[in-house]
């Protein structure tokens, strides 16, 4: 099980690929047989699906803002509150990672709605 | 399914009722069947368990102040980042709940590790 530094830094590499503008940093956190929901209430992404969203929110030039502090767990789960920062838009998210014993995430769920929005 | 402000409103009430000193308040908000894991990495907790949990959490005199606006999601699921007050000591913890279509809680998985700790 990967430790609560190593999967808080995993979220923080995460926030830095966006700032970065470098996707493929945050693709390779993903196992290859990674799930993505976001938002939670949407068809889930898999394999191929993950790098393409990650190529496009990162490519949009969105870029994400630590609320609070990075939350790990008991066991191989960790969360973060963040704001998505996009032109003329703000999006208020959490999400929560789970990884496997490789360090590598196996699912990112995404909790926003259509409410969570707030325009500048 | 419940609405984004309904989800939300329940998520404020638990909060209110950790404020207000009233378990029952909070107890009220969950299902029948529902399952606590508190924090992930532990056993569930389900039904005499969560009344339990919850009489001794509020019983403790914790409170909780919300780090940012709650979120919903595109499905029936909600969730909060916030630090929980106690004597000397915060803990930072963010819950995901779900719901039936009742508007009731079906389940409360709180993200909060060993690390997440702070002393005052």
């Amino acid at each position: 099980m990967p430790t609560q530094a190593q999967m808080k830094a995993a979220l923080q590499s995460y926030v830095d690929g966006f700032a970065n503008g470098d996707p493929e940093a945050v693709i390779a956190l993903f196992a290859e047989d990674a799930v993505v929901e976001d938002p939670v209430g949407t068809p889930e992404k898999r394999g191929a699906e993950v790098a393409e969203f990650y190529r496009n929110a990162v490519g949009s030039g969105a870029k994400i803002s630590l609320d609070t502090p990075i939350r790990g767990s008991h066991g191989s789960s960790a969360a973060m509150a963040f704001t998505v920062e996009m032109p003329g838009m703000q999006i208020s998210v959490i999400d929560v990672f789970t990884f496997n014993e490789a360090g590598k995430v196996t699912s990112m769920r995404a909790y926003w709605g259509s409410e969570d929005f707030t325009q500048s």
